[in-house]
């Protein structure tokens, strides 16, 4: 069995179908019954840049939401938020100890920071070694990680090896489990679909808010009888990761002969969106926040008492008596 | 009333004299009707330098043994192990995410530690950040500092006033006890005592082993009948932190005039120190580790308190819900 772990960090207040289809996905579907699950709401990383209570309390509510409805499950998966298990806090500091000045100094968050010329903070320093304290508290972890954050995993395995070699084998060395390469969702104006592009479709989006996006995507001047090529339309790739096959097969086809407009493929695709998102749209509008409440609760009590067996056999093996 | 925190990093596995006298006797002198005296064993500090389970374990209880044979007393003060708060490295955390990297930049001990050419880990950059912690986290907190010490409060005042802009007025700034200069005491070869320079006498060291010490302290070559400069004379000095005033009287006017060895004041010094250390010699032989443990319970429940509250604050402010 594998026991894989994933952070969702609550910096913003809603997620769009580019983070659905390009990570989230992929999370809900590696909860299967050979694996176990463990995803949190990294809450403590957020505070490197969230500093409003009410910022980090409504994004943690409305992440969780979110990741429920689009299909987390808490009878599959162990959902908690991370400062429920405050000794995660407790290890990064001992791996502080262990961790060289240089690891820091070349992990790609903290160098991109800095050729951007901000003021970094010490939490967005600090931040792998919180990082490798979440990985290495659950013990025997699969990271699933895209390319760009296997870095992470590299740094986690490189402490939990010092800590072995100083203090006496302690940690399973975690693996990365890389995920296959998902598609680029392309925004509305053809861009990677971001938020901070302001080209995105929201899952849970009113759909008029939906429909006006969705009208609004955009296309070349080519009339509804002429020939299209399915390949450079925003319109056909939307569809190809929402629509039923049937659907997107006869749009392409009539793209390519002639005979379908876009407007008309744009209400196609706002159909085929809202049908598919239909069961996790329903699902956000029933969970309540009392059942949030709850499904985090449960979930820290598991959470939190693996990582006390890991600290108590950690505080034994550093000598903090 | 004044709350007092101070910390003792249990880097070592005994004190010297010069550490008595130095600073442990005004810590031990601050214990007075009008203030609260924490004590702790900066256990989570001392795994910057420490990687040994049996050297932490042994230091600690070596350290604490020996500050509560000099006088360190739980009736009068709050004495615990920092790992039994564990609560500190998640206030830590926490300022990490205020701490700009250029606070800590320019924090002495990292700067130290970089001109000497050292590698170092992130835990000693990171230092200061869980000092302020130890301090905040107990709220309206003196600290008694030497002149080379005083930036640590600073920082801590420096992070306090960044979590009141943020989160609202939740930490008293802290303040610095700036204590009175105390003359460097002298080792047995006349350069500053230090266990680095290994011309130390330790307060608790066997009577053979000391007698051995103070006699081979440096002198020059003058005859019992000649006058002497008592202010030019190691055994002087050390005379006058530890003799009676009529005994230190006599061996100086004896010392100028003429008429006394200096074998004969080093066998005074040597009976005037075993009588002064006496009580806490004493002390030192029959405190048992069960005592000691059940002080760091009594103290832990305490200092604990006291930490809980202020992080139950903490985290219901910047949004960990």
């Amino acid at each position: 069995m594998k026991v894989i772990l994933s952070g969702i960090k609550p910096t913003a207040s809603s997620t769009h179908i580019g983070n659905y289809f390009g990570a989230i996905k992929q999370f809900v579907d590696l909860q299967k019954p050979e694996n176990e699950n463990l995803y949190f709401l990294a809450n403590y990383h957020a505070l490197t840049t969230v500093k409003s209570k009410k910022e980090l309390e409504d994004n943690t509510w409305a992440m969780l939401r979110e990741y429920i409805a689009y299909g987390l499950d808490p009878k599959e998966s162990t959902i908690f938020l991370q400062s429920d298990v405050p000794e995660v806090t407790e290890l990064a500091w001992i791996l502080n100890c262990l961790a060289p000045m240089g690891l820091l100094e070349r992990a790609h968050a903290y160098k991109d920071a800095m050729a951007k010329g901000k003021e970094a903070n010490v939490g967005l320093f600090d931040y792998p070694v919180l990082m490798a304290a979440d990985i290495l508290i659950y013990q025997s972890i699969h990271v699933p990680v895209g390319k760009d954050q296997k870095q992470h995993v590299e740094i986690a395995r490189d402490l939990a090896e010092k800590f072995n070699h100083h203090f006496g084998e302690t940690f399973v060395l975690p693996e990365p489990l890389i995920m296959k390469e998902t598609a680029t969702v392309p925004g509305i104006d053809g861009d990677k679909m971001s938020k901070s592009y302001n080209n995105f479709v929201g899952a849970f989006e009113d759909e008029k808010e939906m429909g006006k996006k969705i009208m609004s995507i955009k296309t070349d001047s080519l009339g509804v009888d002429e020939a299209k090529d399915p390949e450079q339309s925003i319109i056909v790739q939307l569809l190809r990761l929402v629509g039923k096959p049937d659907v997107i097969k006869t749009v392409e086809e009539k793209f390519r002969k002639g005979g379908m407009g876009y407007g008309d493929a744009k209400k196609i695709l706002l159909a085929e969106t809202l049908e598919y998102f239909a069961p996790m749209r329903n699902r956000y509008e029933t969970v309540s926040q009392k059942e949030l409440e709850s499904v985090v609760a449960d979930g820290a009590k598991k959470a939190r008492k693996i990582a006390q067996e890991t600290m108590h056999e950690v505080r034994r093996k550093v000598g903090l008596v």
